[in-house]
């Protein structure tokens, strides 16, 4: 069989070295990268068979067609392609959103041609070839994105690219994936690089930076995106980036006018601690509507039950004491006042 | 050597673990804490010799106290040890905000008690004695805040406490420190909490934690947080955090509108880009002042020259490409309008 792979940075140089070290099939692998260079990595590092110098080149007689470059240059790609590629090829892509990718396939491949939308649910920090790992999709959600005019043995040829992998494949319809994908990964994504940018243009930041310890790095990892990737997904899912950075705006302000104040510290505890208690859940496998997953030590647990007992309770009724004293204390220093 | 931890969660116990199996050391360790089980696991962990019942009976005849407990609870400590701690005794906390620890221990101690505000910046996820490292310090920065009133001795106490636990102690004032912290940790903090909290209680939220990656659990881990240290630390350091929040929501703000206008993109992609540029100077050892840390392959490579070479420059023409085009059709869709 024969693949070819289209931009070989570390989500299409992790799919070619897995598929050339798998026993259970015969692969050619050809790969074209933009950048010469990285096609050159990618066959040095064992990705690719041989590297192509046209993306036409590339696809000629090709079988499997895996388009794994930034969303905006997969149209390009397809523009491409279109006029060379085999009509019995399956055509398949690895872009972070889905809704443009689907029409521009749509729009430019030729009827009758087998495109199915993929996004593989894996990454990591590093890019390129030298980054790239063939076992980058095991366990992780790879998911399937069929066309409207799919035909079954397309769709068949992306789950089998999947199995390869190690991958859980899932079928979305392109709008339903871009909302989610916007809601777990976009929108966090822009909001790691304005508080990165944000801390970044800080006066401080010479001393903040000194400072800043595993917490700051979680929250700004992902500014770390390669920024073409980055740029890609959030023009080509503007709607739905900006439907959830909204939602993050008003919840953001509301946490906010809740610290500042000082009668709302019974509720803010309560908030945070209900929090951390649904975090832990979650972060114990509590995910999914059937939380089948559901951690053992949570069954019949519920979040009332965790602030009306134990140690919730004492410190929600410190708070409450406190609160009354600093209520008694005004009133005291308000009367002293009046009796001066 | 007599050392008191009044507080045996995670850091009471991580550094009881390290004196105890210091050999250059010979330290008594009693602990103490609120709930009796945490003192019992702290003591089967081999983090303290002895537990006692109460904070007074722990500090007596105890040359060195360390005061571990989430920042509300060390006020409580600190009049609970007032009226019975030895004048020659040197005490010290482990609290997140500090403005507040040294008023109290200003207000509540003897005058020529030595007391000096701590805060080792290491943690990790778990809590608890049970999750105590005696390597926790190691490398950490420990933060050393001397009280007006503070004498050489009880500073030298620290700084020897510090060393033993590996960490590099720096010198600030209360003011300086919660203003920093509140910029790279508690608003980060929040941050996560509001993010967690926004998306878990979205109808979609049994879709959105199936496909949660690596990217949301990086965003949102701070929600982890134990909940009364988090609520603790923001009550505590409430103005610099609503400072800091409300630097984020303009931040955020701007991104967002950036997004929404499509004649911004080659804006919206210069920050991305920038941001990223700096992110991987900053993950590399770019930090501080003098850059001592600053990674080799960066040295002399700015963001400008970055914006204008290679890949980034090819992806802005492409942007100014593309935008120009939309405008012609634009323009062209008008007019056909017209002739209609």
């Amino acid at each position: 069989m024969r693949v070819a792979i289209l931009g070989t940075g570390l989500i299409g140089s992790s799919i070619g070295l897995r598929l050339r070290r798998d026993p259970s099939t015969d692969t050619e692998v050809v790969g074209f990268d933009r950048y010469t260079e990285v096609a050159r990595q990618a066959q040095r590092a064992g990705a690719i068979d041989t590297a192509a110098h046209t993306p036409e080149q590339a696809v000629e007689g090709a079988d499997l067609v895996i388009l794994a470059a930034p969303v905006l240059a997969i149209r390009k790609l397809l523009e491409e392609i279109a006029p060379v590629v085999s009509r019995e090829a399956i055509i398949t892509d690895t872009g972070s959103t889905k809704t443009e990718v689907m029409r521009w396939a749509q729009e430019l491949l030729p009827a009758h041609t087998g495109f199915v939308g993929g996004h593989p649910m894996a990454g990591k920090t590093e890019t390129g070839p030298d980054a790239a790992d063939p076992d980058l999709f095991e366990g992780a959600r790879w998911i399937v994105v069929p066309a409207v005019r799919t035909t079954e043995g397309a769709t068949n040829g992306v789950l089998w690219l999947a199995d390869r992998m190690g991958a859980t494949t899932i079928f979305m319809d392109a709008a339903e994936h871009d909302a989610y994908a916007a809601a777990v990964s976009h929108m966090p994504m822009v909001a790691a690089t304005a508080l990165f940018s944000m801390e970044h243009a800080s006066e401080a930041w010479p001393e903040l930076s000194e400072l800043a310890a595993g917490g700051f790095k979680d929250m700004t990892r992902l500014a770390g995106t390669d920024a073409a990737m980055a740029y890609d997904i959030i023009v080509t899912n503007r709607e739905q980036t900006i439907h959830w950075l909204d939602r993050y705006l008003v919840a953001l302000r509301e946490m906010r006018d809740q610290l500042a104040d000082p009668a709302s510290e019974q509720d803010l505890f309560k908030l945070i601690a209900g929090n951390e208690f649904e975090y832990v859940a979650y972060r114990n496998g509590k995910v999914g509507r059937e939380e089948k997953n559901k951690s053992p030590d949570m069954s019949g647990y519920t979040i009332q039950d965790f602030l009306m007992g134990g140690w919730a309770k004492d410190k929600i009724d410190e708070i409450a004491r406190s609160s009354e004293e600093r209520v008694r204390e005004n009133a005291q220093s308000n009367r002293d006042r009046r009796d001066v």
